[in-house]
């Protein structure tokens, strides 16, 4: 398999966590992207007309995203149980999963307004509208903590993601001492290999 | 079931059109919700820290976002195959999805550009740029009619609330003349009751 891939993507690295937990990373062979929402990568639209990371294309030459079908693809592959079958339990791991990527798509919106966009033509309003997705989502995390400590799934790592991604570019927040449980939880799913090898560089 | 609801919501749209596919539209207590990126609506934040519509809120109180969870939940609970259980079909079906709902995010926030963005703070590359990921969509939809024509599941309704959406927010895009043979497929199954019966306001 093959990965449009860039080591600073949130969404490429849950795909990333997914394929380790499932002895897959061997698999993929990374191809370098540099998908940006102005400047579209031409590599990437010859595959995927949204031009965005990851765009898996499978051994059959199936071109397959965004992260959530990537992930679900690997897990039927790989015969892996990080998406639950069965009903009530898969469609709050399938929810924990939109949360943790809505949370990542204000973080990243709010990143945009930061370093893409021209710094006369920033809206405050907007920033801190976006942003706010990850601390309401953060307090919904402390207080189910419990449902974080209870399974390892899809969810959770996506839920693991945004964490990971609050660290590396608003590494200004303490998050943690907003949410002490949730803080205790990331410590110790940080130690899986998978997490650890999939760190993105120092920003 | 009760869903945080918005009549202008392609999201929203996508999940009323699957409800009317399957039957289950009476079922649906729909809760007026005003979701908005600034000026977050804390209704809808009670049950769903991101804040967006659609939510759904299950019989038995299960709190379900966003649109493709929701889609499927509807799907598995009238046992309707609208998600196709096997691959490759099931993961091609997905990916249009995913397809269809990068092409309506970058819709949106091209309209929230135009609308929401004070007039001075707006940036016209970023708006060409998410815009741009609806066009090469179309692009894409145009040179695989075949496979649009082929099935109507969960891939092929998202799509259409993706015209859909064009049709209401960017009206002036003569989209149609780019794309011939979409514009012929999505004219078949506009006449579908689950279209006629969501389609959004008059601007």
């Amino acid at each position: 398999m093959k990965m449009y891939f860039s080591p600073s993507s949130p969404y490429v690295r849950k795909c990333l966590i997914v394929a380790h937990e499932l002895g897959l990373q061997d698999r993929i062979e990374k191809l370098p992207a540099s998908a940006h929402p102005v400047h579209r990568d031409r590599a990437i639209l010859a595959d995927n007309p949204l031009g965005q990371v990851p765009t898996l294309v499978t051994d059959d030459g199936q071109v397959l995203y965004d992260s959530r079908v990537i992930c679900e693809y690997l897990d039927a592959l790989a015969q892996g149980g990080l998406f639950p079958q069965e009903a009530p339990l898969r469609f709050a791991a399938l929810t924990q999963q939109a949360l943790a990527d809505g949370m990542l798509a204000g973080s990243l919106l709010a990143r945009y307004e930061d370093t893409a966009r021209p710094e006369p033509l920033r809206w405050a309003d907007w920033r801190a509208g976006q942003l706010d997705k990850a601390a309401t989502g953060l307090r919904w995390m402390e207080q189910h903590a419990g449902q974080l400590e209870a399974h390892w799934h899809i969810g959770t790592i996506a839920l693991a993601c945004a964490l990971g991604y609050l660290d590396f570019r608003f590494a200004d927040w303490a998050w943690r001492a907003q949410a002490p449980r949730v803080a205790d939880w990331f410590a110790g799913v940080s130690e899986r290999p998978s997490l650890a090898a999939t760190l993105p560089p120092r920003a």
